[in-house]
């Protein structure tokens, strides 16, 4: 039987415009079929859930604009458990809302906050590990994250320095978090063995986030408290549109994570990606003999180390193309060298600057 | 006043493969703003003519299926003045028929032969030149053709050898024709001084080209003799599919132009390109300062020396591309090095292999 009182807070506000033209400010990343497996990532992100947790205890918070798509895509959700954000206002405030708006119906709520858009192959591992991190945070007043042993020094993840310990917990007292280190430091952190990657997923009781959100970010706590009224009834938008107009803009790892000291990290491998940009989904997806990854029918010739996707009916044919990335959509064309896909976002801002919404 | 014995035969019955994916099969090249000026290259062609060809005697010649094509971007043309052929049958039978039909109203008549889908930048050379060759072939039993001035040894392009004289007429007596030959030759073509580019262009009178096939396609000749009373009747469609059917399929060039002994050139430098491949539309289209020519949006970062064409309203973004044709349609999107150009028609046969007429 599932338990009750575990939760999942699926973070869904992102725009991802590192997979523009494909994620676009009205249809973004998370609600596409990214890896061409036949379901979104965030219909992928809750049905993993949905094994182990109760489908009433899993909410999405996500901008009000992603209202209908959430709805469309998840439609065994309520409307009580899509919870709209007016105004992006980075994680903190996000799980401020859902865990203050929750703990009203079940103090003894114990959650999962994990983002809507990652790859997990692991199912499994996975499955184990947020068990293992649940029943922790139920006895204890702690706070969870998920690590990923790290295989390379990416210099685009946090990492988590942990304190090895001989108690065979399956968890250890995290020492440090830091953000996107240069390649240098990535590497001496690959080296030293007690660093691990921060997968964004975080897992706590509801009175143990209360007690951090009022430890590191009382006005927040306050924010949020002050409105618990309005949560489950007709008022709880209006509510929550004026706090979140009013409420600092500042990330849950910064906020209250870094701070913390009650702050533990499970170790694992769960075949993790947080598929930041196409050239991650290229890693992830299948390829032919010369490493090209389609969506679509493509046709290549003397191509190597291309990511295509494109939509439904669509031939794409290459030849002598190394190292792109390809993306057709309806209405834009994006081909960009692989090695310089985090300047799609500079692109996307351009288009912006030039066009309006028109293309992003 | 234009002169009534003068015409223009349009051979219009390509299917321009090395343009794909935009010229498809039922849909070629002479009918696309291939240089998107406005204007699509028959139309171009057509208009070019008919400042000093009267209208009714300008002359289509393609194939059964573009009817319904000529007919909308040429609506000035009669049904007589389109002549379809059934099957492609190269282009003697294509000249032969619109010469024996011609002849039946106007055995005075002289003719312009010329390809529908060339560039003629400079209008007003071509134009003298035109009319030099014009009124050569009304006085005397001679075949002219216009050769262009080579300015690089071209491999793709048929040479013609003429001896030189000190007549001062403006052309010159054809000593030899040769297909496009290796480079090595080619060079020594360029620095010989009495080789011109063979621009696919014929002039001659009805009575000049009538002995021609008479000597040298004999069984031709008769074929479309034969016909003749079927000329400008509702009989004609029916008596020259039969004839089409039954005809040897050959070049005007090699079955008449490369045997006969009157056959003259005139060489200029009328801004001509056959517009055999992207690459010669890119050289001849507006270039950012990289060398990028793009027809319709798009935008490009350290990119250079690529041809772009996409349709009304998409976006192309280029980064990072270099040395590539990239071609969107709404079904199809062709990414290829710039160098390997030729080798679009074997992709061409290998989707028609794949998929029938789908994407062809």
């Amino acid at each position: 039987m599932n338990n009750k009182n575990h939760y999942v807070i699926i973070m869904a506000g992102g725009i991802g415009s590192r997979f523009w033209p494909m994620s676009r400010s009205k249809f973004p990343k998370q609600f596409h079929d990214i890896l061409g497996r036949g379901k979104t990532l965030i219909q992928e992100t809750f049905e993993r859930f949905q094994a182990y947790i109760p489908t009433e205890n899993i909410y999405v918070v996500t901008n009000e604009r992603y209202k209908g798509l959430v709805q469309s895509q998840l439609p065994e959700m309520s409307d009580d458990q899509i919870l709209l954000e007016p105004v992006g206002r980075n994680t903190a405030p996000c799980v401020a809302y859902a865990a203050y708006k929750i703990n009203k119906i079940n103090p003894n709520a114990t959650f999962v906050v994990a983002p809507s858009d990652h790859l997990i192959a692991k199912e499994e591992v996975f499955r184990d590990k947020l068990l293992l991190g649940l029943n922790a945070c139920e006895t204890q007043d702690i706070i969870m994250t998920l690590g990923i042993t790290p295989t390379r020094p990416d210099t685009g993840y946090g990492y988590i320095q942990f304190l090895e310990d001989d108690q065979n917990r399956g968890y250890y007292k995290v020492k440090t978090f830091t953000e996107k280190p240069e390649l240098e430091v990535a590497e001496s952190f690959l080296e030293s063995g007690d660093y691990v990657w921060n997968a964004g997923i975080f897992l706590f009781s509801a009175s143990t986030i209360r007690k951090a959100f009022e430890s590191f970010l009382p006005e927040m706590a306050d924010q949020f408290d002050s409105i618990v009224d309005a949560y489950y009834t007709p008022q709880e938008q209006e509510e929550v549109n004026k706090t979140y107009r009013a409420c600092q803009n500042i990330s849950i790892d910064f906020g209250i994570m870094e701070k913390a000291e009650n702050v533990f990290v499970i170790p694992a491998d769960f075949g993790w990606s947080d598929l930041g940009t196409w050239g991650s989904v290229h890693e992830n997806s299948e390829r032919d003999m010369h490493d090209n990854a389609a969506q679509g029918e493509a046709i290549v010739y003397d191509s190597f180390n291309n990511m295509v996707r494109t939509s439904d009916g669509k031939m794409v044919v290459l030849k002598g193309l190394e190292g792109f990335i390809v993306v057709d959509t309806e209405d834009a064309l994006l081909i960009c060298k692989k090695d310089d896909e985090q300047f799609i976002k500079q692109i996307v801002g351009d288009l912006k600057g030039k066009f309006g919404e028109k293309f992003v």
